[in-house]
């Protein structure tokens, strides 16, 4: 399949007439062909008129016409073949297996939004009969579901090029939801963005859905961005990416006529405690584990290890020295832009040069451009405490550890972090109490709380929260990840005393679809 | 009991220093003893930390606990007897009647979140059970629930001073989810919201719980409310008012280096839609509904019928002739405030100065203060469309009818409407197609769409969203009414991997509180 550098929108493909984006190989450094021109405005308008006369009719599919679609999107991802494994390593430098277990994962998080619809729980149904005869007075017949809440736009990320972008989560949510999508392609892989957008074009023609449903707009900078963001006809925003990012478009959406939600993954250092018994008997296994987890992929995951915390002994210091040890044989890898890459190395350069490290280490360096030399830091919880700078994130195989004096010093630490996407306990059955005194502290701070695991790799299951207080995210109340993250495009809508032809089909009498539903409160199957 | 002008702050009582507020008799115009001292920062700083302090051990509470501790605040309200309906309908020239029932709906209120928490459903509660032996990769052990967001700022309404008030809606719904609350007395009605806080005071205290749990301040102005709001240890706002004073917390929540959410109810105009063959049926009794449901309370009800649709006919004719029949006879009735009086008069002569009026009628005049002389005008669709002023809320028993030419634009009209919290269809069978094709729209636009109902009376109950787009509400996805209010408090945490000791009860094995659970995405009983 030949790319060619068009704007999608609908099932047209139209040359825009801004600045080209052209894709970097930062494997070599190079340009990619084609270039991607800028579309703007008027790209935006037409995307949102098609998406705004879409709606009504895709919100009313039926379930099993929304499964079937996405069922067919991952088909036709499928059906690109090698074309897209090719392209996506040209455009990321990530390695073969890696691209081909996020495709599987895209697919397979494209099946659970259909197996979700099929089962009918998303509609969150619950019907109060009418009580005729309640004195003082009666009650009317209340029904209530769930229903799209209109065209989403969505900013994909540039780590994950697959799962978390045309494709990705935040599209295959808002479609499972009955929302037209129209996605902003990441400037950094507009060539991956381009197949998978006909793949999902392909999708909207076989499956006889309106063309609104879906557009792919490429735009330099922020202006595209913004017209969309700011367009009446959006009625919610979704975003990976970096807090500068996350909490602009929180500022456009909160300061349009009407403002409207902003599902922003933002930042996160994913904290992860190391208690006494566990470090006593584990502390050699830990630290090369933590090294693997915080190496993984060149650690340009959104939960990443960036902060480890444990009480000084000297299982810790045994600890320290088997991940210095693991590390300086973890070799170089290359980052997916050399914008991430610059950035990495400006993090790197602010921590070797903050006065209040006590150890450090890194891995291999490598002459290839654009290349990842793993780090990790030591230092002490009262530096930590007294400077910020020590908890920021750096996107990238960076981690800091933080010694503390006892477990007073160290869960006082916890309850001084900002939100984040996880933490971590590693512990043994001794460790329990000290556990049992943080995990009020952690589930407040993180969206998802470990044990004897590592954060990197997120589950795509019904039971899964990617998500966590601000700055993790712009909207703790949500997930990006797993089957729970629909609700973040859907609305409640109470129907008072309809006649059965006007119901929706899901809250008519006799339970049609054989879905749950909340009957007076009770649950009933 | 003795109202004394306090301050109530945990389980203490303070006096502050700042301006007092006293409530009018809106009946008489008269002061009523006490004056309640405004507080300020030192008071919102006191009870934040309070608040801040409780909320592990109230987060963590049974929900029994919780359940009981609802229950008894419903008892110690009905414990105030007489005293409580005699000061609040001095405070806002309400009906005994009125009175008496608002506080059943509002105890029932608090016992329908009881029976919630009971039943556990409002945990969402989800288990995918690890799958060790999954290949490439094993699946761990991940389960689901929510957890409360932390201490809410209450706002309460002054047209229900106990529904919407102090031990109202929110205030429930916050409590249920396990957050605690400290509420901003409506300077309408200080001395009901000091009776209502003493006896959560009272229950806090017999239930055992950390008196953080609840504080209620007074404060003339807008300081003390924005201190609470930007407080960093507040995690949500609940609020029922005014469209400027939604959006100006709305400002201040997303300022903060922290944003959190509000759910701001704010105005609604209602419109209902009457359908040809139902109005050539029924034009008299409907005309004559419409102006009791209009005119009830004197018109103060966020749901009252403001604008109500037809298509030009005889039969329109004779329902404006009957509605302009009953109005005339219609008594005057003392609005809640002056304020309020005040803003509905000034509504009233923009509406009769407006030119697009074709005619109008009026209820009975009064010399008694602060009374509302009900209002119904009739103007033409076009006038409508090109005059959002037409479009405006009027607080109180006011009401706008837009004649249409044709069905096309009563739909067009229907489009062209801001977000609201109802929409009413009168409709008969020969009008169902009418019905079928303007329903899309009304559910885009509202939060309940109800058939040959008119909008006031709001059930308390699961299957009701009181709710609807901005600016209806500042947060579309969720209800201030019914038990799905709830939801506005909570966020979801996943739990990986942990140990049966550390896990919290509703989620450990065998299912110990006997709850609905989605197992692996099935709903298990």
């Amino acid at each position: 399949m030949q790319l060619t550098g068009q704007q999608l929108i609908g099932q047209s493909c139209y040359s825009a007439s801004g600045t080209p984006i052209w894709a970097i190989n930062p494997a070599t450094g190079k340009q990619l062909q084609p270039g991607y021109l800028s579309g703007g405005k008027e790209e935006v308008d037409h995307a949102c008129e098609l998406a705004n006369s879409a709606k009504i009719d895709f919100r009313n599919t039926s379930t099993e016409e929304r499964a079937v679609f996405l069922e067919t999107i991952a088909e036709e991802i499928m059906n690109l073949g090698e074309t897209l494994v090719t392209r996506c390593m040209q455009e990321t430098g990530l390695p073969q297996g890696r691209i081909e277990g996020e495709r599987g994962r895209t697919c397979g998080q494209l099946k659970l939004f259909a197996q979700l619809l099929r089962s009918g729980e998303w509609f969150d149904a619950r019907i109060d009969p009418s009580l005729p005869e309640r004195q003082p007075l009666p009650r009317a017949d209340l029904r209530y579901h769930k229903i799209a809440l209109g065209p989403v736009a969505v900013f994909g990320a540039s780590n994950f090029p697959l799962a978390f972008s045309v494709a990705g989560g935040d599209t295959a949510a808002a479609f499972a939801a009955g929302c037209p999508v129209i996605v902003k392609a990441h400037s950094a892989h507009p060539g991956t963005a381009e197949l998978v957008g006909k793949a999902i074009q392909n999708a909207v023609s076989s499956c006889q859905l309106p063309e609104g449903v879906f557009s792919l707009l490429y735009g330099s900078g922020n202006n595209l961005g913004q017209a969309l963001v700011t367009d009446p006809r959006i009625k919610a925003v979704g975003f990976t990416g970096s807090r500068s990012g996350g909490t602009a478009l929180m500022r456009l959406a909160q300061a349009r006529p009407e403002p409207i939600p902003v599902y922003a993954e933002m930042s996160s250092i994913n904290p992860v405690v190391l208690l006494p018994q566990a470090l006593k008997n584990q502390a050699i296994k830990l630290g090369e584990e933590f090294i693997g987890s915080l190496t993984m992929g060149a650690g340009q995951f959104c939960t990443n290890p960036g902060l480890i915390l444990a009480i000084k002994s000297k299982a810790l210091d045994n600890f320290i020295a088997a991940a210095h040890q693991a590390i300086e044989q973890v070799p170089a890898q290359t980052m997916l832009t050399p914008g991430i890459y610059q950035a990495y190395t400006n993090g790197l350069t602010s921590l070797n040069n903050n006065g209040s490290i006590s150890s450090s280490s890194k891995g291999l360096s490598s002459d290839q451009p654009n290349t990842c030399q793993a780090a990790f830091f030591v230092t002490q919880a009262s530096n930590f405490l007294n400077d910020e700078r020590l908890a920021n994130e750096v996107f990238g195989a960076s981690s800091v550890l933080v010694e503390c004096d006892d477990f007073e010093q160290l869960k006082n630490l916890t309850q001084q972090l900002e939100g984040q996407l996880t933490a971590c306990l590693h512990m043994e059955k001794a460790d329990l109490t000290m556990a049992q005194s943080l995990l009020p502290t952690l589930e407040e701070k993180a969206g998802r709380v470990m044990v004897n695991s590592w954060p990197t790799g997120v589950e795509v299951c019904h039971a899964m929260v990617h998500g966590g207080p601000y700055p993790a995210t712009s909207d703790a109340r949500s997930t990006s990840v797993g089957s729970a993250a629909i609700d973040r495009f859907l609305r409640p809508v109470c129907y008072q005393n309809l006649p059965q032809e006007l119901l929706p089909t899901d809250l008519r009498d006799g339970n049609p679809l054989g879905i749950s539903i909340l009957v007076d409160g009770k649950r009933s199957l």
